[in-house]
């Protein structure tokens, strides 16, 4: 765990919380650290609620009209629009305050482990040798004595000065060469690219370019697809290290995400392989993806300010059914029981072949699957968590639109995968959206008056609710009575945020008035409840079968990783109250973010990552969940908040009394 | 050298010569046996001037209104009309016999030994072990037990049932793959690529389809392009024949050959790199040879009676200009000192990519070259005749457009390459045409009359004249005193065939009225034979400078090995007698046709010839003639025919007394 870089404690109740972001949000330290603030607008600074004073240390905040100068004299800020840049003693005064009898300092203290993200304790000892890498060679010009062929003495140079040997050339290349050699006065830089079979020289370009070379890296989910400008060059730069402390910071160009254009043929992976059957279907499909590809590579070079030309490699990791799209592979037998995939280890292929927009020597770099549900975005996960080098059992978990798990340690690893639905990315919710700017992802309600507080991604006017908000929604809901533990609502209860619609009974997260323009009341359903609930009720029966599988259970972790984008601002105390996690030491906890790119990351810098990739497909056992009796009976006693086997949830049971 | 099927003997001399073929035309036994019978019509019965009585065994024979049926009851046949199929004593009649005071019994009936091909004294234990080979497999169906990936499941099995590992798949056959499996019932035929890098999967098929597995061997020659369809699945049956006597007639199937389109650009490879400069030149010359492949083979397809889907594989070899133009590599610095190649070793590509029209998965096999004068023809060639493997000194001597030059055994192989121009394949000579029916490849003159016998490809009426007619037309010119060892033409004759015309003086070898029709009097003139010994005379010096680069002399080859269509019914008495190879033991000599075909033909049945063809390339040291001074003095002194240096040539000079 990292060192925290400012301390704030928070008065009346002298409670002192760590900070590991400089600038990091007041609002958001209070309620991590379990300080009730008063906010509404989702931290915009629009209602004014959020006042606090700044007894010791200098925070950087926005003036407001909603403060005096009088006032901000006085030390009065408003939390949402404060950053903490330096140790602060703050005072909650009373009108700000809401009641904290059911604060939980013991959970609330810890939250902020889990936005850590420190690589060094996931993966070890990455040595930095990119798959695509560059070399800048100075020729002899030939003569009568030594007229040996342009690529003859490119590949001696490079064999004598490099110790590079056996590579091969891509044919594509050899059409440019000639002219290429002799315009640059045979002073060029070459970019070589590394597979399991051998060398590669990909590209050549006049003069000395080892400061231009670019990767891309693409997570195709079901519902998003995110991609990632690397610069290459800085990792050569971090050469000498045996170890990088943060591959994101170091490496990071731009980033880019969308949503997949495939969802108009449908949300979820089966909907879309039947529509793959019909006609053209297939290919109607691949080259949505495609598109979304191209988008996003455009996108990236734009951001990154640099050109297509300078791009070396495309890494891309995906589940096994968008691989299939992204390869135009029939995914038919996917979902027809025995469940086979095509393939799971893929050749390269030339990006140009796919429909992709790059230039003609960039070849793909495609995860390694392990079976139709489990796929080389979990193997990517499995890689970025480091389970495969540590001793320690680890259960590894990405959720998306399905969820997938991994558990196992360096000797062993067994995997499965159970349909979770969009709910966590926002899909098949009344106000569910993806966890973009607008959206509430943050909600605490308070006791008595049953009046929420909310924090939105980018402190923008509430648009909807992401997976974060709506987990903490219904774990507030059900720790202050507005729901029974079967997800229904309690309708006697004096507030008017209750009510009965079309729909049946919701609960108002943010009224229309304090919502983005054209935004209606934005409410949490009894279906949106039973949704959550089922897909909770999927993962942690999933989680409970596998580790039985190998006849273990959740005492014996020692390790659980989280990755997936629902879960940036997970609370975890939040997601043991709805029971979506178990209820073990929260020490164990960790989040990795986007699981697939964080493997990606480790195989753009290191072709010995890139071997351990295809050590964990082959080497990963899958468990399948289809026609599991076991399964079954888990999920059934899963649907229930937390669960109904109340004596795995004692601390949740004891709060919830 | 292989045993005789039959036996002639000719009277009145009593001369007894060996056949070879079953079948084999009289006339040109007779010929080959140096017995003189007059012929004027290039050997189609036309002239009715062959006539011969055959005293003891049963030819096969046309009638014809030139013999009586009187004469045929007494044994009367035209020899031009008349095939060997078993052992004769054949009486030349007096009308029928010329002067034979200048044959030349010794030489005569050692010609035969040029035409033999013996393939088991070349190239020696040629393990067949095709690169492109096939494997039927019934592959257990998936279960929920064992739901491995479709390619998982083709791999495991090929490695259970095979023992090949770590193959990889092409990535256009994945995209078939799961409906073919299913829809063959898990009974396949795979088809498997080796090359140096690994193994590949390439094609798969329904149902077993080991006997539909075909090889394309194209050989680009500056002004030809032939091709071969092969059938390996023939070879696989040979498999456990560690030796195949003749890989030609055992994988043959269907042979096709035109000139390449790209003459229209220049008649040299020369003309062709300066037109490649201009604008668009270079890909127009790049289709053009595609074209002329995709013709070829549409014609072998054809021909066959195959399916183009049923072709595994395509080999090429070039000289390394066409290599280059033929991959669309620009050629410029060919030509240009230093003269260095882009490449010689070339990655597989892709035959779509190139703009074959073939399936997708098939690769091609570009030979390696050596240098820019020293291609893969060359190699293929130095390849075929086994130089690589033997102790003995062989040089290996390849003439098209240009001469080819290799010299060596198996610890060390030195080449060069000199312009020798396009005469031998009948360019640049006023009637000259390329060795195709109608063509006067063979020419005796009466040395008191000066009058002509011919014989025609296919004996069909005289069109024009190919390299061998004219090599042998220029040794009798000399021989019988139409011209002088300067190449000029003695014009004190008493012959009408001897005349000035426009151009000069010229030999009429063959009338208008017994010409093929539209076709004039086809004659030889002074600029032709200034051609032929500007020709002859580099390939000499070229032998001698490249055999003096290491120290030898003619006298110390063990093997002269002649390939090249030019050659094909080349008579080394006469060629000798021009100058054009050296007087050494004919025994020495070695003709094995094209050159390039039998190395392909080698590298399509054997990945162990394909592993030496690459080892030769990278072996084979060459000797640049460029600016050679030595080489410009050698040249001039070749510049006569026989040539200057009288003692190297003591039994021609003999015969010239």
């Amino acid at each position: 765990m990292p060192n925290p870089i400012h301390q704030v404690t928070f008065q009346p109740n002298n409670q002192t919380v760590d900070v590991f972001r400089h600038g990091e949000n007041l609002l958001r330290v209070a309620i991590a650290a379990g300080v009730h603030i008063n906010a509404s607008c989702g931290g915009n600074g629009g209602c004014g609620k959020c006042r606090v004073i700044i007894d010791q240390g200098q925070p950087e905040s926005e003036k407001s009209a909603k403060i005096s100068p009088e006032e901000w004299d006085k030390g009065y800020r408003l939390a949402c629009t404060t950053k903490v840049v330096d140790d602060l003693t703050v005072t909650i005064p009373p009108e700000s305050r809401i009641d904290n009898s059911v604060l939980r300092k013991d959970l609330g203290q810890k939250q902020h482990t889990l936005m850590a993200r420190d690589l060094n304790s996931l993966v070890q000892g990455v040595k930095i040798n990119p798959a695509v890498f560059k070399y800048y060679i100075e020729l002899p010009a030939p003569t009568l004595d030594d007229n040996l062929s342009d690529l003859g003495r490119l590949t001696r140079e490079l064999k004598n000065e490099h110790q590079l040997e056996n590579i091969s050339a891509d044919y594509f290349l050899l059409r440019r060469l000639p002219r290429l050699l002799r315009d640059a006065k045979w002073q060029v830089t070459v970019t070589i690219v590394y597979n399991p079979k051998g060398l590669k020289l990909i590209d050549i370009e006049a003069g000395d370019t080892r400061d231009k070379n670019y990767s891309i890296i693409i997570d195709i989910g079901t519902t998003t697809v995110q991609g990632q400008l690397l610069n290459l060059n800085a990792s050569h730069q971090a050469e000498e290290r045996s170890v990088i402390d943060d591959l994101e910071s170091e490496l990071l160009v731009a980033s880019d995400a969308k949503y997949n254009s495939q969802v108009r043929f449908g949300e979820d992976v089966i909907t879309r392989i039947v529509y793959s059957q019909k006609g053209n279907g297939l290919n109607e499909l691949h080259r949505e993806i495609i598109k979304d590809l191209n988008e996003i590579i455009d996108n990236l070079v734009n951001k990154g300010g640099i050109e297509k030309d300078q791009i070396s490699h495309l890494v891309v990791a995906a589940n096994t059914t968008m691989t299939q799209f992204f390869l135009e592979i029939d995914p038919k037998y996917l979902r027809e029981d025995p469940y086979v995939p095509t393939a799971n280890f893929f050749p390269p292929v030339r990006a140009i072949d796919l429909g992709l927009k790059l230039p003609d020597y960039v070849h793909v770099y495609t995860f390694p699957a392990v079976a139709s549900y489990v796929g080389g975005d979990i193997v990517a996960g499995t890689l970025g968590s480091g389970i495969f080098q540590r001793e320690e059992l680890t259960l590894f978990l990405d959720v998306g639109t399905n969820g997938e798990l991994v558990l196992g340690n360096c000797d062993w690893l067994v995997c499965t995968s159970c349909s979770a639905g969009p709910a966590f990315e926002g899909g098949g919710l009344k106000y569910g959206m993806r966890a973009t700017t607008g959206a509430i992802e943050q909600v605490r309600i308070n006791p008595q008056t049953y009046e929420p507080m909310l924090l939105t991604i980018g402190k923008e006017k509430p648009l909807g609710i992401c997976g974060s908000g709506v987990i903490d929604a219904i774990a507030e809901m059900l720790l202050v009575g507005l729901i029974e533990p079967n997800g229904k609502f309690n309708q006697e209860l004096n507030t008017d945020r209750v009510r009965k619609s079309e729909t049946g009974w919701e609960y108002v997260v943010a009224k229309a008035d304090q919502s983005a323009e054209g935004i209606d009341d934005i409410t949490i359903t009894e279906g949106d409840i039973d949704n959550i609930i089922r897909t909770k009720g999927a993962i942690y029966a999933a989680c409970k079968i596998l580790l039985e599988s190998v006849g273990l259970t959740f005492a014996e972790l020692d390790s659980f990783v989280i990755a997936g984008g629902f879960g940036k601002y997970i609370n975890l105390e939040r997601a043991i109250t709805i029971g979506l996690l178990p209820e073990i030491d929260v020490e164990k906890f960790m989040f990795v973010g986007n699981g697939a790119l964080l493997g990606e990351r480790l195989v753009s810098v290191s072709r010995e990552m890139m071997g351990e990739a295809q050590n964990i497909a082959a080497m990963m056992t899958n468990i399948e969940l289809a026609n599991n009796m076991k399964f079954m009976d888990e999920y059934v006693a899963a649907q229930f908040l937390p669960h109904t086997d109340t004596n795995a949830f004692p601390k949740t049971m004891e709060m919830l009394k």
